[in-house]
């Protein structure tokens, strides 16, 4: 059995295990003011061309979000975000339990547009019973999204504009950002996020890392007291360090693009695969996170060797599922499944799938 | 410079370090559903001579308090602890950033007694105007206390039968326990603290590993939906498999007890080197951390070659601070220690400190 | 200019003024701990035929729900609800506010189904990843809805049944009870409430009181500690009384059935006239609030002489409007309006609209 | 039985009353929109002497609290207040409710003294581990306090240095602000309060009103938004008109410092009578609320006749007890319980209390 369930299956990237095995005996102040963590931080403000951004460490996605969520927003403030969001629909309410709504909009692509944000705030202001209202005062997005997709460098622009016009802060979710970067039709780089939003966070978990988010806040005002927060919810690991350590390995030598690229490469290989044999995809991801669309046979026969993740039950016997790449994946495994998907999909496989005409574009 | 302001300046064990690195390339579910944790749990569950118990693994002990006391509380529900205790303390009003008081009984020594906690129920219930106050329903304690200092089982069993009597549970927060276990008056063992708390945890950051709480629930009602509220809080580590195999390390071949053992009888030449030296102690702390009371010069003068906490400035030049030792703890670095405690004191000591006879018993 | 674009424009029944005065100068317990609310919970119990039954006196409908929602779930748990419900749509977020996320079901008509609850409660429970998203854990309707619409005792019973299915509460919204207890077509009485909900609460604001909500728990373990989350919410009144006098006073002589009735006479009177002019409805209401689709050219001529809300732009000039009546609405003015609407339409009307036909029935 | 119990047994001013009655069958906006809102508002200006102070107004003493507080404060930042603070002691942890800590400073008197809120402010900023406690933000006092003494203009003065000096807000509690506007001995004015608190706010509740606390906030950006955060507490009043138009009739022709006046003079005569009868007072208080210290014999004689608080016990039979009047007091009542206590004391009080040596100051 072979997981592609999730990007999170193995441990750490081994030069990553290699510095932290190398300074393990080493005595550091603790909660992220030590001398690794400084050079990690001067590391991304680099690669971001932006030296005067405050980063902080914390150990989880979910962790990540609530902490800048609730840092940022007033009570009666709410987060806007398709209603993929992962803070939408996969954290537990934790957003909620800071206190604040999560105010969804519709996305089949699980990107949302600048048009949309736009008309969700003007549409509050205009609403003479406003203030009965939770009032939209930031902006989540992801990168690439849960979907799979990549926001272009245009589209991202033009959320920044919004923002601005609307006087909002814009926060990327990078969980998965090695996998953006990774990917060949991305023109989004590390210096585009630190002038375009407000803050934005570099996955460490899901790219080679044991655990581990650095979360960039580009605007000093955001900024203040950010540690107490981090503190309040429980995200300031003791031994902070190993925080640092981690991301000066993944960000000295290009170690974190080239992760992402190489989990993209095997993606690639899995999409094409079912493409040729005739499968439709949910969404056309360029990213590791992959979407096609099985009947119950092929689903079945790929089961036997394969776990991944069933992802949205269609009409006829189809079901989109996810198989997803990381930094670890081999290269044997995917030669594996590739052979399998093409073996499957002509034996179980529909040659003119009847269904393929109302799938979302 | 050596370290003594904490125990968590070093890495991890290097047996934890081992067991990470060898099975770093293994696939497994991620969340805490993978076979370490499988197996750490049951021996956690052996250890402590209770085979019903439910284990769950937090990243650190701030998350591992807040998620704990939110599950169990009601809204208008308060936790009851010593004013020094960590939660009231420390965690940058965590407790109540869930929406909780912190109920603080005054204490000279951290800990605090059954009949204060009896006193303060009794208090509530018996004020006519009660429903205008938080209702005491939980009972926080720590093994050691911030104070270093230990519940002996009688006044453990003591705090349990209030706790019963009041139909209120009982949470140990054992961040520090191998410090506990390892120190030669301790009587409470891991079996006592399982059938004498309602939940308890068991502290991995300070006692060898990487990072990790092992947070140990007595009562199946309490457990009930536990994860939802790891997740929620930020605590269900995706890679959860790093925190199995840390604590199956700490707890198969009593490396857990062995590490607590070390840190104690380091922790005790300290203790015995300030005292013949002529230091009075805060506190008579028979664990990892001591709390000499220094004047300015001998202070300023291991200031050093030392770090070290100040923890209490006191009246005449005093300055009660604190040492901890730990597992990483190097015997050579407390040999130079005792010697500069004795040249310092010898040097810079006065005879006979006047200023002992005002303190805490 | 008549308002008529809510029921809260005026003051209180005549009757209950009344009694305010009578009273005024007794002295009384504070907090609803006096006669006269106890006598009013008697009153209320009766009317239910329920004895055991808890009355709690509120000030408001927004505080009500937040008591009850925040009085009933965990951290990790959601409240169930039409997307239009109140508590999603026009409290500021004040069920996010207590750390709850309100899921919304899909409704064109403000109702929700036992069908839609089951679906959502059973998708939540299939999920592998259940633990990640927030527990539907409660279930709140409005009687009347949002929109003006009754459920039948049919569809309570349903609800009820998969409430007890999965033993979660269900909790009614009673703002505006009166207009649906006098509404010809309601088959749901007092005891119905009182015996196929867990909570509901008869609204006093919108039906001659000046202010105050009646929340009747019918369950003993939701009840228990009601008053401190009451407090905690800021909804216990220092001068209680004023709650009790006005809930005697309204359910004393049937005045509360009364009053409900009256207002539905006359909504009923306006709904014929938009009707008989020509004009479509936007829902089919049997109670006090009114939803007439108007054009422009209609819309402005009763705006000189009358206020009304706003409902929903819709495509075509079309828009769909609120008139609300309440238990003070002059049968003089009724009698004005439908003679403008008649008037208006006669000269603005479109004969055949045809716009009619994509309206939700 | 006549009650002294607290100050707010009786119903309304009879001119308020009339005033709601004469007004009752008017239409006005709901939610504090109205005409009787605007007037009350600006009469609450003229008398403060500050034209662009923004006046808000809500139901209750708790809600305001809980509501000023959760706008002023981020979620790591913390109130300070006197230990016996309303906040801290009587609102069933409202403040937690909302995410944030309560301060409390130790205080006999029931008045905290700009040094104690510097020396807090400054404790906090000099830990070198503030980032884990949560932030002094926000200065809560009450005026009168809780043991009915008042902060002089001076006082008032200094604690607003040490607030501009620390940048943070000054809030004033103005529950029974009336009472410290009649007494005699006060020395802050309406327009003090206005120039010397970021927010204050006036009661009604207890001062004549049926109900309503009138919130001034000072300062534009503290104003911003409170509306949400009004609505989001439930504490935006449909019929807000109530609010207006009973504020306007108590600030209209000087009714508010009259009941005030009248309230502290028939307190004077009760605290003479317990003075001249012997007896110690807990609390020297010029207001309306009286701490007289009785022995068992002389509180059983009493209560026979009328309630009050039990406040304390003190050791050795003694017992200090709360009387308050209100501006619903009855001079006759007063009239025979001095007579009471004149013959309580004269049968069963001690010539020379041995007990008075010890007793606060």
């Amino acid at each position: 059995m072979y997981r592609f369930e999730c990007d999170y299956t193995e441990g750490a990237h081994p030069r990553i295990l290699d510095a932290l095995v190398k300074t393990n005996r080493e005595q550091t102040a603790g909660y992220g003011e030590d001398a690794y963590c400084d050079t990690a931080r001067k590391i991304i403000c680099l690669a971001c061309g932006k030296e005067d951004m405050n980063v902080h460490f914390l150990v989880g996605g979910t962790q990540a979000n609530t902490t800048v969520i609730a840092s940022v927003l007033k009570p009666h403030q709410a987060v806007v975000c398709a209603e993929t969001g992962h803070i939408a629909a996969h954290e537990s309410g934790a957003v909620e339990a800071t206190g604040h709504k999560v105010i969804t909009l519709p996305s089949e692509s699980g990107k949302i547009t600048a048009a949309q944000v736009r008309k969700c705030i003007d549409g509050h202001w205009s609403d003479p019973t406003h203030e009965h209202c939770p009032q939209p005062a930031l902006v989540y997005i992801s990168q690439p999204t849960e979907t799979g997709l990549l926001y272009t460098k245009r589209e991202l622009t033009e959320l920044r504009r919004v923002c601005d016009e609307k006087h909002i802060p814009l926060f990327l979710d990078g969980a998965r950002l090695g996998y953006a970067l990774g990917a060949a039709e991305n023109d989004v780089f590390m210096a585009d996020l630190a002038s375009l939003c407000d803050v934005f966070y570099i996955g460490g978990t899901k790219v080679g890392a044991m655990f581990g988010e650095a979360v960039c806040i580009c605007r000093e005002d955001l900024n203040r007291d950010f540690r107490y927060h981090i503190k309040q919810h429980g995200g300031l690991l003791a031994k902070g360090r190993f925080l640092g350590i981690q991301f000066e390995t993944l960000f000295k030598d290009g170690l974190y693009l080239e992760l992402g690229r190489n989990a993209v490469r095997e993606a690639m290989r899995i999409k094409d695969a079912f493409r040729s044999a005739g499968c439709d995809l949910l969404y056309d991801s360029p990213t590791n996170q992959q979407f096609p669309i099985l009947n119950g046979a092929v689903l079945e026969e790929l089961e036997k060797n394969y776990s991944f993740s069933v992802w949205k039950e269609l009409p006829g016997d189809r079901t989109a599922v996810r198989f997803a790449t990381s930094w670890a994946t081999k290269l044997e495994a995917v030669d594996m499944l590739v052979n399998d998907i093409k073996r499957a999909c002509r034996i179980y496989g529909e040659k003119t799938p009847a269904w393929s005409a109302d799938l979302p574009e």
